[in-house]
């Protein structure tokens, strides 16, 4: 049963969550919210209850903080709502799952507009929509004293569809390495906002709203993947993790990433060359574009919009992994990226 | 399956976030997480998968934020994990339900210790083994540039075991009004260490730790409870929740909340005298002691636990709180509280 909506009064430019305090905030927001396809119990009670065909439910958080994840200056509302909810899409599709609904913990400054955290809900309710899911849930909180910065913290739930849940450890070696979705992208889109540009658009649109493939998780469990993650540290850095929890190389293939992510004249060359940066370091440590990585018995014939970039073999001394042969860490050093990856405590 | 545990190197207590970095930080707080009974994918993959044997999951998400909701000075991180902790089981119980899992998102500065972490992480686990409930994922991030605050959001998942949720909108004139568990406890134990004091240490530790009778929620369901919500704003803000989705008044009785609440001589009427303050304003306008509240058909044999405070009346005018037939805002200001519960922006 869906919740009835308390009426939300006519939003107001200049209201700020000290104006209409938080359960102001709360009716604005679940205006905005739409309704997700399982929910039985929506927002507004203790807690939300969502139907789990499955009998099992998928369930990930991910923690935005603004300054660290997105900038109100380089992203609208709109845009940190799907990011934030793509974020957390792509998690529940890595297992092979899609999202059913979203619960959302905000920690926000009393002079935040209101009309931000519509946005906010606005951009989260247009990326689940297509899903089927929403918001259920949440919570709404100063933030602390002193503090000028959001705090957005997104669960998502998922269901599995009667499919097994494709984990980091199961890859094998002989399995295929395969991937769908952008890379680089998101990486090349924040150099650019950097350097004080905002142009060309496509990558700095892909910066501000990843466009995961969602489709292409729950493809590749019911394919026979046998294992998969999203990629958003970066592809050597995620690979690595499946390399590690599988105990496995994977061995990447440099000419058909190339192939899979640098179109000829594309955005990513353009914008390579005009900062002197190899594209490629954008596509082998970029993250945040959500693209999926997974493993698949050889011979598998892969599901739509997924390419081969690669092959696993058994670990010599020690799991990791390798691009024409040569270890992740000297490629990326080799390419002036400071790491395989994001590092999130500098 | 549980996913298999990283090694974790022995702690020392000037250890932090930023010289163990984040994958350092999610290795030592597992090791502290406990397993899930249902968890069929804990920690260290995209997302975790659990078990809803009910077919549905009750899920709900609070926000603490550092200097609003807890003081590091006041409280250990033990104390701060249990409390996050119970907050949202409290939750999930008020729906008639039973937590099965946590997730937490973490956002904190790079100089928080990790010792700090392990404590919460302990204060966590301790918090959920008895409903062999866990924490089976999450998300840690750095604060915002700036900011000293520890921001924690915490998701619980949980079971109706076959039973309907009890929502908020469901009292109906003629029900009884009961409650379950203690209530300003929690706030009185604030007003003694707002002074700089730390005993009655029983009120003091009701604060840093809320015992919640969390079997009281799935029992009150079982019984056919109409209603119910946990006491987490103030017993006549939250009964006003109620009043306000059912379209009812809730005539609290005076006597019986004093005879339920204030046993004599106990700490709260010592601290009362001591303060200047009537200890009623505690048991009716204080938060966080996570009592239950619920509406019962008349006649029904209340749970064990429960006690009778009340009745609902059609609401004449309109839907609110009465104590005694005297409106609840009335009887707040005549205590000499702020309010009828806390006010979350300030």
């Amino acid at each position: 049963m869906t919740r009835p909506r308390p009426l939300v009064p006519r939003p107001d430019q200049a209201d700020t969550v000290r104006t209409v305090g938080e359960f102001g905030v709360i009716a604005r927001v679940l205006a905005r919210a739409g309704s997700a396809r399982l929910a039985e119990v929506g927002p507004g009670d203790d807690a939300a209850v969502v139907a789990t065909p499955d009998g099992r439910v998928v369930a990930t958080t991910d923690v935005l903080v603004e300054g660290r994840h997105f900038r109100r200056d380089w992203s609208s509302a709109e845009d940190v709502g799907h990011k934030a909810a793509a974020a957390n899409l792509a998690d529940v599709a890595a297992m092979g799952g899609t999202t059913t609904a979203l619960l959302v913990g905000l920690a926000c400054p009393a002079d935040t507009p209101t009309s931000w955290l519509e946005g906010v809900a606005t951009g989260l309710a247009d990326e689940c929509a297509p899903l089927g899911a929403a918001v259920v849930g949440g919570d709404t909180v100063a933030a602390a004293p002193g503090s000028e910065a959001v705090v957005l913290s997104v669960t998502a739930l998922g269901d599995l569809g009667g499919r097994r849940p494709v984990l980091r450890s199961g890859a094998r070696p002989g399995d295929v390495v395969a991937l769908a979705g952008r890379l680089g992208w998101s990486a090349c889109g924040l150099a650019v906002l950097r350097r004080g540009f905002s142009s060309p658009l496509a990558v700095v649109a892909a910066h501000r709203r990843p466009s995961p493939p969602y489709a292409a998780g729950p493809a590749a469990a019911e394919a026979g993947a046998t294992a998969m993650c999203d990629v958003s540290d970066g592809l050597l850095a995620d690979t690595g993790h499946i390399a590690t929890a599988s105990g496995v190389v994977l061995e990447l293939d440099r000419a058909a990433l190339v192939a899979a992510c640098l179109v000829p004249d594309g955005p990513l060359q353009q914008v390579g060359a005009a900062l002197g940066t190899d594209p490629l370091a954008w596509v082998l440590t970029g993250g945040e574009d959500h693209a999926f990585v997974a493993t698949f018995p050889a011979g598998t014939p892969l599901p739509q919009g997924w390419t081969a970039i690669g092959a696993v073999r058994a670990a010599g001394t020690a799991p990791g992994v390798l691009v024409d042969g040569e270890a992740a860490e000297a490629v990326a050093a080799a390419l002036g990226a400071g790491g395989t990856g994001h590092a999130h405590f500098g």
